[in-house]
């Protein structure tokens, strides 16, 4: 199977942990999305919607979302468990999960895609057209990333991983947003979260997390 | 158990849609959020991230988003089937929701948020103090709900339901966005897609859809 895929953008790098995590092989194909080869005609014709990353499975389905494509391997090979082995536990993951988007991830991409002069008019992902930057979207989203890391802080204190005792796919995708964060979108670590550095080193020593 | 919930607001909606179809009862208590109840201190004693809806289960458990809440319950009683039955269906129609969230249901709520005039200062959601309204995103939102309305009557030409033949959560998103795009952000319904309108009256036909 083919994953296309962008090294440095942080929903295929969630991906690539994932599948790192079950060992499970496969073949890559690098989209440079500054460039635009998402929104080639060959790219649009595996995924419509001109996203990163995007699965081709071996009998030419298409995956193209990446907590979905992690779903799908959880489901045929559910060992190690990342999204979570009962009821209460995948509830949580996926709480977890969620919050770690919503809350950290969409608005670090804000900070990016508006305050990157490349983006300055196509400042929304995806085959959506002309999109203008809008600049108050950086101030915006520094605001509601800084509360996500005060958040993890605190949670961080009470439980060893994100969503509880155990890895999981919310720690994946925690990782890579606070990795794109601080680098992509060029928003400061906070020195002063000692729970938050200890799992990041923790999690960064993963031998996953360079996949 | 009790469901804290907001009668107007698609993520509760969706909750309350997805427990109908299950047939699982439950108790709700409404958290008006323009008042700002969902930033008292008795709510965030609840859920500390402000948002709704928020299910106390009951041993006191609290399940605080609601993709995790349906899948709590997709878990516990799996008939019938609205997430899927196998990797690639369970995939499929992850991949969906998310689209229809992440296209639909985000732009429409910054519509909604950065229009409406008593959330000027609170104009991203939950427990994130004032962050103030940005009108540019008013128009963006418009645009980006445009483009998922015109992508579902692509697809539902091509399906019967969202994510393929049966219905699924990824509908319920769909509906909710949908009507709140059209209720509270205010974005006309559009009258020139015959299989989209065709879907929703199929859709707001099931009983589950008045909860």
């Amino acid at each position: 199977m083919l994953l296309f895929d962008q090294q440095h953008a942080p929903s295929p790098r969630r991906v690539r942990i994932f599948l790192a995590e079950k060992g499970i092989a496969y073949d890559r194909k690098q989209i440079n999305i500054v460039r635009g080869e998402n929104l080639s005609p060959e790219f649009l014709e595996i995924n419509p919607r001109g996203r990163l990353p995007a699965l081709v499975l071996d009998d030419g389905t298409v995956l193209d979302e990446s907590v979905a494509i992690c779903r799908y391997f959880e489901e045929l090979y559910p060992d190690p468990p990342l999204m979570g082995t009962d009821a209460l536990s995948k509830a949580r993951i996926e709480a977890r999960l969620r919050h770690v988007e919503f809350d950290g991830l969409l608005p670090a991409s804000e900070v990016f895609r508006n305050a990157y002069p490349r983006f300055q008019s196509r400042a929304f992902g995806g085959n959506v057209g002309t999109i203008q930057a809008i600049p108050e979207l950086v101030n915006r989203g520094k605001v509601l990333v800084s509360i996500f890391f005060k958040r993890l802080e605190a949670e961080l204190n009470k439980s060893q991983y994100i969503a509880g005792e155990g890895f999981s796919i919310a720690d994946i995708a925690a990782l890579c947003t606070i990795d794109f964060a601080t680098t992509s979108a060029r928003i400061p670590f906070p020195d002063n979260y000692s729970a938050l550095r200890s799992w990041y080193q923790t999690v960064t020593a993963r031998p996953s997390t360079t996949a």
